[in-house]
């Protein structure tokens, strides 16, 4: 049994390197060999025990790499050719899936959803923090890297920016909304470049953190609020003269940037949630118009499969939208417990890391 | 200056009936002499005390009757035409109108919209509880009433099928959808017919008096269940084998139906709320799925203008809904303080009162 | 190797029951046997050489059956299970799959689309018309037949009530809605139950056939246009007031219809195409208002797909759509050819005939 | 009566500067003193006799001006007010207007609907090119001009740009999307900048003329296709691999164009038509797929109403499409048959024209 490296969630604060038999796959999945991959924000809340996963699990959801094996019944791909994967790997066949609804991919019986059931990769299988991966359900979910675009390049489309790209698509943005975000991590910065690719004209990204600041305004931001300069309700009310905004994006996951999104919002306007939350959520009555605002709540998980990727990479190609630049530090796997401790402390004001086996 | 009789709020718990001017009209407005009105569950919400209205203010917002006399600039009517009007009066004109958020329509500032802005009978201005009322923005809102159909048969029109038509209608729901419907008063009755209307083929009415069951089922429910003989969480999981339904109708306006309505729901499904709440509403951590469920919240107030009453008077036309037999109690203006004491206090198994001045 | 009877196209004007090895199947693949199934009109085509298709080719695409056999990758199924399956057999895989355009299925290489490919029993692959019929993709496609349906009951569902009601569901129709069908066949009969379930109170069916002129009014239709009694697109103006249909559906395929269909759509309407054309069609400028009247012209493809399949016997099993008396003939599968012979001359009354093998 | 200069059709081929009285306003009206105009394609196909006015009509659809003088029912804005307002002009209290569909406002009647019946401006009523214009339904239709931007970077606002956004607004623009605009004159120019601004990752440009194919590139294609230099069609299926575009946007309004975007559509994509045809058009019977290919036929409209024109203005106003290059002739209003002389036979490279009383 050949041996592997992979970064294994053992304990609440302990994701540490191990070894580990490189995973055997079945008919419908495919092997790939990691080239480069990526830590989240969602890797801290496992790694902090906010979000329970089996101890022995390997972690990570965002591989880029080259095909080693294909399942026997799998068709169109190669192997050694260089692939993504969504962080969300949806069968295709579910009911879920055929009904449009593919992140919530359950088992095939009457049920056949399952909440966040689409998102396996370090959640209900082994992760991509490692030097293979098994990807399930390959045809769906393989997607070739276009010539000419490096790892790094493509490192953000499986979760990030397809996560916040559809922060932006689910607000249903139209051309000259106003649109806020709220908290410009890496996700809130893709939303922000979401928002701007949706043809909102004024796009208002809520944070501190100058260098997070800075890169929002590259990426499409046409105001910045800095909440420790005020109250960022009044601030965003003051800038859209007393209309609030037709959409609000949440990017943290806590009770003051969802209820400060439900203030902002113009009546008729939509909170898109993004979000991770740890805690349950209060609408205040106000905020919420006693119901009668044509208000609306959404919540979105990443968006996966092929096609999504492949357009992904098509609009990093075409080059309209640049994400190398959150790429901030840059790891070996063997380093891998390093990154964590650096990325879960948000220290030296790391972005994203790259992580190559 | 001519007189009429209207029932007015006074203070908390009295409304009475009071001896007031005949309303002046203006050059965009209508004055219609009532013919047939009725008493709304918001209605009692402002009796109470529970939404504040000016004291002095004519109440009603379900206007029937014949155009007595038209302003100066509207065209398209003529005095003597039978018309209703929606409980929501959209100006037309304003940004709110503008970009299809009627309801919430506002003064023509930089702000454009107001929450619940365009409810102005018995809110804002002077309601149809009355002898005559001003219809303002005319030509947006009268709506002729066809041939052959009776004041009853298009009372409801103007708010309780608008209402809850449109909690099926912005649940997107799709030829072969499940849905429930959280309490089976007059605005869940009519969201029932109009999931209906909408193709569902799983309706599960929830209520636990047994006039409101038949009815529902007349409407079109397929199941009905009584919170009272168990877990209505757990009825509805076991009615859909477990899968949950893809849209959930909160028609009363509390924390427990919405809460039960946020967990019955599938991963991806739609909660379609409208109630009226009267105080702060939780969201719990794991009936949101922690935020990654894709489910979404969509509030909807009462759609209004005279193309939607047209349409609705079509439906009863057409003969595919029948409301009629929701009227089940009849008074005269005169006597609108013993309809008002009747219907706050659900004696006598009313559900809606047909009040003729 | 195992022998079946199957109904082969020869040539044209040849469709003949022949012996044929019973199909092997891979791995994600099912093997039916067929207890249940029909003719439809497009075979019809084919059988006339209008729609061209392999010669050996086995014809028919509304499977009802049993599952005999299962791909060894194939999971969440057993042997011995009721089932149907979609005329199109999506693989859920593809990029057309996941971006939502499932009857456009093609082989997974850039292109990744192919016009029709999602049709492949009796079209790509061997059909129905037999004892034995291989399903691809099968995860994807098997549908199960819920309890207390009859095969006749759902017989309609993998084809004709599919095509039927997405004419309605492309249309996007919505409440109080008036609508058109042209020509009363099985498919427009569907539209007219489709259009009926969407929730359009003004159902007009065009046809002068008077079996199927009150197959329709059972189904939904409010008014009957014979097109032999003067001009249909006056009559629909009139019958309409003047405002014309909010949507048209055609369901035969040829310009007259075609053109009507344009001709009775009011400003902003949409034309709904469900035929099968069979030379180039002609938009007149008048019709078309020079390309400035807002009109769409939406085609559409028989949705499929397990999921569709069990929404569609979901409304069966409530009662709300009966199509059983569209079954008009019942012949063994030995008798085909005289089924094509009465189906095709569309003698004695026929709408579908039952083949049971 | 005061008298002013207005460009009036007189005959076919004739468009002359004319003594008029400055028009008289009614109740609900404002009258626009004009500071800049423009000269529309359409204006010509009226120059030409290709599309009928009434001889002694105002021509011109695009207003850039001050408030002179309000309607004695209107409300919200005052004289001196700088503001432009769309080429089509809803009344807001229309059917069509409250069903969305506003740029086929008609007439208050069981109709209610009129084809290209918002379009009033210098077709059913007196246009712009003059020193004053009344605007119908001002209410409805002023809008503000934001301080700090010039007349010529609203000029486009409304018409070209509301119409080309639209063009790519109703093909459904997803992020990543393949798009292809043909013919790259001011309309075609604004499609593009519409697909960028939609998300669209490629957009192929098709035209001839090197300074049009120079600003696509400006604006947004990320490929031009030369018909001078082979089959369009062939280019444009070889830019895709095979696959053919998401969306094709005519907007020239001649058969080949038409035929082209046709061809070149994936199955499932959308025509997009901006056109103003003067023929009956020809849909090729493989090009359709016989019908079964799920393409979608749009066509559109101008959007119009101040909601619109203010969204537009917030675009220039952000910074992220910039129209002025397309000004690239500036004239008095005294010379404007030099102007139609000029921009009628497209001489000197001229794209749009300035026109200022």
């Amino acid at each position: 049994m050949e041996m592997m490296k992979a970064a294994v969630f053992v304990e609440k604060n302990r994701i540490v390197l191990q070894d580990k038999p490189v995973p055997p796959i079945g008919p419908l999945d495919a092997l790939i060999r990691i080239t480069t991959t990526t830590i989240c924000g969602t890797d801290v809340h496992i790694l902090k025990g906010e979000y329970p996963v089996a101890p022995g699990l390997t972690i990570g959801h965002e591989p880029v790499g080259i095909i080693e094996k294909l399942g026997s019944a799998v068709s169109g791909f190669h192997e050694g050719q260089r692939v993504i994967a969504g962080a969300i790997t949806p069968s295709g066949h579910s009911y879920a899936c055929l009904c449009g609804c593919s992140s919530q991919d359950g088992p095939d019986n009457a049920h056949g959803f399952k909440a966040t059931g689409g998102w396996k990769f370090g959640n209900l299988i082994d992760g991509c923090q490692a030097e293979y991966v098994r990807v399930p359900d390959a045809m769906a979910n393989l997607s070739p890297v276009p010539d000419g675009l490096s790892d790094e390049q493509v490192l953000m489309c499986p979760d990030i920016m397809s996560t916040g790209f559809s922060g932006a698509e689910r607000a249903g943005i139209q051309i000259g909304d106003s649109v806020v975000v709220f908290a410009l991590g890496p996700i809130g910065l893709c939303a922000v470049a979401g928002a701007r690719l949706k043809g909102a004209s004024t796009i208002i990204g809520v944070d501190s953190i100058k260098v997070r600041q800075d890169m929002a305004r590259r990426l499409g931001a046409t105001h910045i609020v800095d909440f420790t300069q005020g109250d960022p309700v009044e601030q965003i009310m003051a800038l859209t003269r007393g209309r609030g905004v037709d959409a609000a994006i949440e990017a943290l996951g806590i009770q003051a940037t969802f209820e400060s999104a439900l203030r902002v919002l113009r009546p008729g306007g939509c909170l898109s949630s993004l979000g991770v939350y740890s805690s349950d959520l209060r609408i205040p009555l106000d905020a919420f118009s006693a119901g009668l605002g044509d208000k609306q709540i959404i919540t979105t998980l990443c968006p996966g499969g092929k096609e999504r990727m492949r357009r992904l990479m098509d609009v990093v190609a075409s080059g309209s939208v640049d994400l190398k630049p959150l790429v901030t530090h840059r790891f070996k796997l063997d380093d891998i417990e390093a990154a964590y401790e650096l990325f879960a402390h948000q220290r030296d004001g790391v972005m994203k890391v790259a992580i190559t086996p």
